[in-house]
C-alpha cells in the first residue's frame, strides 16, 4: 500500500516542483554525456536488504523463459518488487510481462485445489469488480459535490429559514409553489430579508451586495487554505498531470486519498465562491483517486503500475461521464485525450465504469430534474444548410478566443512560476475572488451560476422564457404554435450588452484563474464563453433574417412568417467551438455536446464548428491548454499524436557522445571489486553486459539495483566471496566464480545506430521502453534512455531540453 | 493504378482462394525451413528492368538519412515501387516511413513556389478530401441500395400500375390515402389483382405463393449469377476480409471497381430475394471498396499501401455508419472490430466521414422517414431495476443462439469448402432461396421484410398497432393516456406460437445462408433472432406480472394498474444481446443500438445484456463469427486483442532452425557470381548482411528485388563489372569492387534469441513488422518472418500451422 504521510506532505507543499525541478536540471549539466541510464530506478542500499533473499529464492526457480523479466517478474510478496520511486517513469514491457507470468502461475494453479479454483476466479473478476467499485463511488462523490456546491451557491444569495440545508429549489419545491417565474419564491429568504430589509431598494442591494463579496471570499480562502495545508497536489483540473501519469510517470501522493478530501471539499467551496471554474475537470482528477485507491484493493492492479493505469484509464472515463452524464463521451475522452496506453479490452471495461458512475448519479438525481441530460435542449426548427457557415464562423471566433485564452493563461502562469507570486498562493486566491466578486454582482450574467448562465443560453425563447434576451415584440398564442418572426426590442439590445461585457469578463478572469492554488477546471467557463460569443452572434443573424426578409439565402426557408434561426443553437455551436479550441478535443468533444444536450440532430452544426475551432486554434498556437501546461510544467510526457518530423539518428541522440567511454561490465572478467568501484563510481541505474571490454559485444543488460542485491546477498550466503571472486554473467560457472546470470536481462531491446529517431520515438512509444541499446554490427555504442528521446524533442523543436522533469 | 482485369478474374473465379491455399501449403511443406523470408515481395526479373535506372538516381541522392528506408522511401513517378504483389503482407515501418520523408520533401518544396505551395496544401487537404468523397459517395450509394432494395421486396406482393417504379409505401402515398391500416390501399395491386383474381380466397393465395416464389428465385439466380461471372469476391458480408486487408494484407481486387458495382447490384438482388440476410454488413464492404477506388485520386494515399488504410478504417465506419444510421456507432465499430492500425487522428477523420454519409444518406431520405433513426422507439415507462433478471437472462440466451449459430454455420461453411458442393455455387443459392420462400410465406412473421419484423417487435403496443401481437383485452381511450395491464388474448399466444417458428426457421436458414456466393450481411438476420426471442420473453414477463401482481417484485412498480413492463424492449434487449453474442462487439454495440433506437434511457439494460452474452458466447466458443471466418479461410491476421499465452522464446521460432545454415551476404567479400548463385538458388526475399561467414555480426538487410535492381544495373552502366568483381556493402569503396551501400537497410529491427515471444509479438502488432533478425551477442541466428509467427500462434493453439495463407 502506497502511503499518504500528511505531516511530510504538508511540509514539502509549495516546494515539491520547484526542488525537483532544479535536480533535474542540476543531474542533465553535472553529470551530462556520461550518466546514459539516469531516469532509471535508484534504489538505497538501505532498501535493499530485506528483499534480497526472496530475491535469490525467485531466480532460482525461474528457469531459461523467465530470462527477459528477469529480476522483477514475480514475487508479489516482496516489498518494493514491481514499484518505482517518486517521478520516475514506468517500464511498460517489464510490468506486463510481470502480469503476464502471474496470470500464467494463476491458470496453472487452478487445477490445484478449490481454493486456488477460487483465487483464479477472483484475479479474473478482480478488474470488472475493481471498475465496478469505481463506477459506484464516483457516482456517489459525484453526488455529493453537486448537492454540497448548489447549497453553497444559494447560501451566498438567501437560506431557506424552514430547513437551511435546502437550496433555494429545493426550498420552493417544499411549499408545492409551482410557477414559471422562479424569481418569486416565500419560503426562501434573501439575506436583506433575513436582516428586516425590504425586498428593493439601494440598501438591500448593498446588504445583497456585501454578503455576496463575503461569502465568496470566505469559501475561497477555506479552499485555498485547505490545499495549502493539506494536499498540495489538489489544486488546478489535475488533467495534465493524469495524462503525464498514464503515459508512464510516477508522482507519488498525486493520486492518494488526501488528495482525493481535499480535492472534493476544495472543489465544493471554490464552486461555490462564483469564481470562474468548472466543477468537470476535477471530477477526472476525483475519479483518477477514486481508482488509484481502490487498485489497491486489487493486487493485480495495485502492484502493477502498469496494469494500475487501466483502472484509471476507466476511472478518468466515469468523471468525464458523471461530469457531463455522458459516459460514451466519457469514454471517447479518456481514449482520445488522457489516456495513453488502451487495449481494447480496456474499452469495454471503461464504458462500463462510466456508464455505472453515470447510472448512480442519476439514481442520487442531485438537481431534481426529469431530464437525464444537463442542458437539455428543444428547437422546434432544423438548421438551414446555408447557417453552416455562422457556425464555421463562430467556429473561427471560439479558435481566436481559445488562443486568446491560452496564451494569455499560460503568459501568466509562467510569470507566477518564476516570480515572488508563487509564493503567496491563498493571498492570489482572495485578490481574484475579491475581483471577481465585486465585478461579477452587478452583471445578472455574471452574478448568476456559470451552468444556469449556459443553459439560458441554449434555451429557445417560448412561452416559459422570461428572461429579457427572449423580449421580443411578439405575442404568444399556444404552447403548441410555431414562434413567430419578431423584432428585438431594446430590452434584448440591452441584454446583449450586458452579455459582451460578461465575455469580456469572464475571458479576463478565467485567465487568472485557472492555475491559481485551488481545485478549478475550465470547461464550464469555456462553455459559458462560447456561449454567450454564439448568443449574440445568433441574435446578430436572427435580426438580419428579420430585417431581411426577402434576400435570397433568407427568403427560401424564413418565408412561412415562423422564426427559421433559433439564437440558442448558435450558443451550442458557439460553446463547443470555445471548449474544442482550447482542449483540442475532437470526436470526444463532439459525443459530449450531443449528450449533454439530447440534440441529436445537430451533429453536423457542432462538428463543423469543432473542426473550424481546432484548426483556426492550430494554427495560431500548436498546443491546446493541456499540453501547454504539461510542457510549462516540464512533465516527461512523450505526445502520441505529436509526429516526430526530423532526419536525426540514434546515434546522434544516444549517450556517451563518441569521444566518452561507455561504462560498461563484462560477461566474465570482471572482479567483485571492479564491479563495486563501478557502481561506486557511476551514477547510472542500469549497466550494459558485453562480451569483453575490447570487442563490446552485447550481451545484455543488468540493473544496478540486481546487482546491489546481488552481490550482497552472495557475500552473505556463499563463502569464498572475496573482492577478487570474478563474476560471470553469461557461460558456464566454473567452481571459485560468482555466477550472476540469473540477474542478466538477455532480452534487451536494440536498435543500430543508422536506426532514424523517428522509428525509435515509435518503439519507445508502442513499447513502453525505458531505454534501448544502440548497436553497429553487434557492438554496443551506447544507450538512449526516455530521458534522452523528450530532450532530444524538446531540443529539435527549439526548447530548453533542461526543462524535463526527471530524477 | 491497379488494374481490375475483368476477363482474367472471370477466370480465376472459383478457383482462387484454393490455388492460392493449396501453393501456401506446398511452400510450407516442401521449402520448409530454409525459406525464412518467404513471405517477401517477389519480384520478377521483368519488372525490374525499367525502374533501375530512376532507383539508382534516387540512392544517390538520398544521403545517410535515408539509410533505413533504404531502397523504396521515395520515387513516387516509379512504378512498382511501395507495391506489393498478391496475397502479400505490407511493411508498414517502411511505408509510414516514405510517408515521412515524402511529408518532409513537401514541406521543404513549399518555400520555393507558389505552385509548390499549393501543391503542399492540396496534399495538407488530400487526407480530408478524400474522406469527404469517401463518405459523399458512400451516402449516394447507400440510398441507391436502399431504394433499389425497398422497391423490389415489394416487387414479389405486387405492383403499381401508375407508376411502376413506386413501391408500395409511395404509391399508397401518391394518392393521398392516410390511413392507419396500411393493408388496405387501392393504388397498390397485388399480382393476384393485377390478374383478375380476388382480393382473398384460395385461389389469390396460390397465385401470391407462386409469384413470390418465382420473384425470389429470379432475384437470388441473377445476384449469384453476377457474382459468379463478375467478382468472385462481391460474395459474403466482406468483414473478415476487410479485417485481414486492414490488419496489411493485400488481396488484389477484393476492394476493386468491379466487386464495388456487382456488390451494389448483387446485394440488392439478394436482399429483396427475401433470404435469410442483410445489407449492412455488406455496405462495410462497398464503402470500403469506395474508399479505395477513390483513394488513387490522391497519390499519397493510393500509392502508400500503410495510408490507404487511413482511408479504409474512414470508409469502414461510414459504412456502418449508413447501414444503421448511427454515425459514432460507426467509428466506434471501426476501432474496435475492423480496423488495427488507428491512429488517433484518423478518428477525427473516421467520424467526419461517418458524419458525411449519414447525412447525405438522411438528406436522400430513402424510406420517407421523418424520424432520423432506423428503429425508432418511444416507450412510455422507464424500466424497472428488477428486470435486470430478464435482461441478463436475454443475454444468456442471446450468447446460446449466437454460439449455435456461430458453430452450425462454420460447420456447414468448412463442410462446403472441402466437398463438391462449393462447386455449385449458384445451384446452392437457388436451393437454399427455393426453400426459404416455401417456408417463409406462409408465416406472416418471415414473409415480411426483416426490417419491418423488428421494428415491429421494437414497437410498444399501442392505439395504432392493430398486429396480432397487440391483441389484449383491453380499450384504448386517448393516445396521451397510459396503457392499462391486462390479460393477453388467445391472438396474442397464436402470435407467439408463429413468433417461435419463425425463430427456428431463421436460425435454420441464416446457418445455411450465411456463406453462400451472394452478397450477405448477418447483423440484420442476428437482430431479427433476438427481438424475437425477446419479445416471446417480454410477453411472458408482462403476462406474469399481469398474473401475479400482488408478489412483492411487481407490486412496487406496477401497483398503478397502468401496463409496467413493455415487451417491445425486451426485443430491443434480446436483439442487443444476439448481434453481441454473434459478432462478440462490445462498445459498438450499445452505442449502435442506442443510436439505432434513439432510446437514451436504455444503455444500461443493453449493456447488461451485451455482457451476459459476449461472456456467454466467450465460455462457450473462443471466437466471434468474423473471427472464425478469418480461421476457416487462413487468412493471415495477427490479432491484436488476443494475448500470446505462450513462455516460447525467439530461438523457438526463427529460421532456419539450429542445424541448418542461414542464407547470409557478406558486406565485402563476395563477388557478383556469388551473389547471383545466392539468389538463384534460394527463394528467400530478403538476406541479411554480415561482416563475415565466420564471424556472422550482423550488419543490415538487403531486399531481393534491390540486388537484383542493382546488379543489373550496374553490369548496364559501369564498366569493368565481371562475375568476379567483389561487392562491397558497407565501409570504404576500392577501386574495382562494386559499392552497394545505398541499397542496405542498416536498421534492421533486431531481437535476441533469448526473448520472449509474447515480446517479438507485441513488436510485430505494434510496429508492424514484416520480419525481424534474431542475433546472440551481436551474431546473427535466423530471421522470424510474420508468417513464422503466425504459424507460431497457429502451432500452439494446436491448430494446423499450414492453414495460413500466404504467398
Amino acid at each position: 500500500m502506497e502511503r499518504f504521510p500528511l505531516k511530510s506532505s504538508v511540509s514539502k507543499a509549495g516546494t515539491t516542483y520547484q526542488s525537483v525541478y532544479k535536480k533535474g536540471t542540476s543531474a542533465g549539466n553535472g553529470r551530462g554525456g556520461v550518466t546514459p541510464e539516469d531516469d532509471m530506478v535508484e534504489i538505497a542500499p538501505g532498501d535493499a536488504t530485506p528483499t534480497s533473499h526472496g530475491t535469490f529464492q525467485l531466480y532460482e526457480h525461474s528457469g531459461r523463459n523467465n530470462s527477459n523479466a528477469s529480476a522483477n517478474c514475480d514475487a508479489d510478496d516482496i516489498p518494493g518488487i514491481g514499484q518505482y520511486d517518486d517521478f520516475h517513469t514506468i517500464d511498460w514491457q517489464r510490468d506486463i510481462a510481470r502480469d503476464r507470468m502471474r496470470h500464467r502461475y494463476i491458470v496453472k494453479k487452478r487445477q490445484d485445489s478449490i481454493w486456488d479454483l477460487i483465487k483464479g476466479a477472483h484475479d479474473a473478476w478482480s478488474g470488472w469488480v475493481c471498475v465496478l467499485l469505481v463506477g459506484v463511488c464516483t457516482g456517489v462523490v459525484a453526488g455529493v459535490i453537486d448537492i454540497g456546491a448548489s447549497w453553497m451557491t444559494d447560501l451566498k444569495f438567501g437560506i431557506c429559514p424552514q430547513a437551511f440545508w435546502f437550496n433555494r429549489e429545493q426550498c420552493c419545491w417544499s411549499n408545492d409553489e409551482i410557477t414559471f417565474d422562479h424569481t418569486n419564491c416565500s419560503q426562501w429568504l434573501t439575506w436583506p430579508q433575513v436582516f428586516g430589509e425590504s425586498r428593493d431598494g439601494a440598501g438591500a442591494y448593498i446588504v445583497s451586495y456585501l454578503f455576496y463579496i463575503v461569502w465568496a471570499l470566505l469559501f475561497a480562502a477555506l479552499s485555498a487554505s485547505l490545499v495549502r495545508m493539506f494536499a498540495p497536489y489538489a489544486c488546478g483540473s489535475g488533467i495534465p498531470e493524469i495524462k503525464t501519469i498514464l503515459s508512464g510517470f510516477i508522482i507519488r501522493g498525486y493520486l492518494g486519498k488526501w488528495t482525493l478530501i481535499i480535492k472534493v471539499v476544495g472543489l465544493i467551496l471554490s464552486v461555490s465562491s462564483g469564481l470562474s471554474l468548472g466543477k468537470e475537470g476535477p471530477m477526472v482528477h476525483i475519479a483518477s483517486c477514486l481508482g488509484n485507491i481502490l487498485s489497491y484493493l486489487f493486487p493485480k492492479y495495485g502492484r502493477n503500475e502498469a496494469k494500475k493505469r487501466e483502472i484509471l484509464s476507466a476511472a478518468a472515463a466515469a468523471g468525464v461521464s458523471v461530469a457531463f452524464g455522458a459516459p460514451i463521451g466519457g469514454v471517447l475522452f479518456s481514449l482520445e485525450e488522457v489516456s495513453y496506453y488502451f487495449p481494447l479490452k480496456t474499452l469495454w471495461r471503461s464504458f462500463f465504469c462510466a456508464l455505472i458512475a453515470a447510472f448512480i448519479l442519476r439514481s442520487i438525481n442531485p438537481f431534481g430534474n426529469e431530464h437525464s441530460v444537463l442542458f437539455f435542449v428543444e428547437y422546434n426548427k432544423p438548421w438551414i444548410f446555408f447557417e453552416l457557415i455562422p457556425f464555421i464562423g463562430l467556429g473561427i471566433i471560439g479558435g481566436v478566443i481559445a488562443t486568446i485564452f491560452i496564451k494569455a493563461n499560460i503568459y501568466w502562469c509562467r510569470y507566477r512560476k518564476y516570480s515572488k507570486l508563487g509564493q503567496y498562493p491563498v493571498t492570489e486566491v482572495l485578490v481574484v475572488t475579491l475581483i471577481t466578486a465585486v465585478i461579477a454582482y452587478p452583471n445578472p450574467y455574471t452574478r448568476m451560476n456559470t451552468s444556469q448562465l449556459i443553459y439560458l443560453l441554449f434555451n429557445q425563447c417560448g412561452i416559459s422564457n422570461s428572461d429579457p434576451l427572449c423580449r421580443y415584440n411578439r405575442n404568444f398564442t399556444g404552447v403548441n404554435t410555431a414562434i413567430e418572426r419578431a423584432a428585438a426590442t431594446s430590452e434584448v439590445y440591452n441584454a446583449m450588452g450586458l452579455l459582451f461585457l460578461a465575455l469580456l469578463l469572464k475571458l479576463v478572469m478565467t485567465v487568472f484563474t485557472f492555475g491559481i492554488k485551488v481545485p478549478c477546471g475550465l470547461f464550464i467557463p469555456s462553455l459559458a464563453l462560447g456561449a454567450i460569443a454564439g448568443r449574440i452572434v445568433g441574435i446578430g443573424m436572427e435580426q438580419l433574417a428579420y430585417t431581411y426578409q426577402n434576400i435570397w439565402i433568407f427568403s427560401g426557408e424564413c418565408s412561412t412568417g415562423d422564426d427559421c434561426i433559433t439564437p440558442g443553437l448558435y450558443a451550442m455551436v458557439g460553446a463547443a467551438a470555445v471548449l474544442g479550441g482550447v482542449t483540442r478535443m475532437t470526436v470526444s468533444l463532439v459525443v459530449i455536446m450531443f449528450e449533454l444536450t439530447g440534440g441529436v440532430r445537430y451533429i453536423v452544426p457542432l462538428m463543423a464548428a469543432a473542426m473550424a475551432s481546432k484548426w483556426v486554434g492550430d494554427a495560431l498556437g500548436r498546443q491546446g491548454i493541456y499540453d501547454a501546461h504539461i510542457a510549462l510544467n516540464g512533465y516527461p510526457f512523450l505526445d502520441s499524436k505529436d509526429e516526430f518530423q526530423h532526419t536525426s539518428l540514434a546515434a546522434d541522440v544516444m549517450q556517451p557522445k563518441r569521444n566518452e567511454s561507455l561504462a560498461v561490465i563484462t560477461q566474465d572478467s570482471m572482479t567483485v571489486d571492479d564491479v563495486e568501484t563501478l557502481l561506486k563510481e557511476t551514477e547510472h541505474n542500469g549497466y550494459p553486459v558485453v562480451v569483453s571490454k575490447e570487442s563490446q559485444y552485447l550481451v545484455g543488460f543488468v540493473l544496478r539495483r540486481d546487482l546491489n542485491l546481488a552481490i550482497a546477498n552472495a557475500r552473505r550466503t556463499l563463502d569464498g566471496i572475496t573482492g577478487q571472486t570474478v563474476v560471470v554473467f553469461a557461460g558456464p560457472a566454473t567452481p571459485g566464480t560468482l555466477p550472476l546470470n540469473r540477474i542478466l536481462d538477455m532480452a534487451p531491446i536494440t536498435v543500430t545506430d543508422q536506426t532514424p529517431m523517428e522509428t525509435v520515438v515509435d518503439m519507445f512509444r508502442k513499447l513502453g521502453l525505458r531505454q534501448t541499446l544502440v548497436t553497429h554490427n553487434g557492438r554496443l555504442l551506447g544507450v538512449i534512455t526516455k530521458k534522452d528521446v523528450l530532450r532530444h524533442v524538446k531540443q529539435m523543436d527549439n526548447e530548453d531540453p533542461n526543462s524535463v522533469l526527471f530524477n
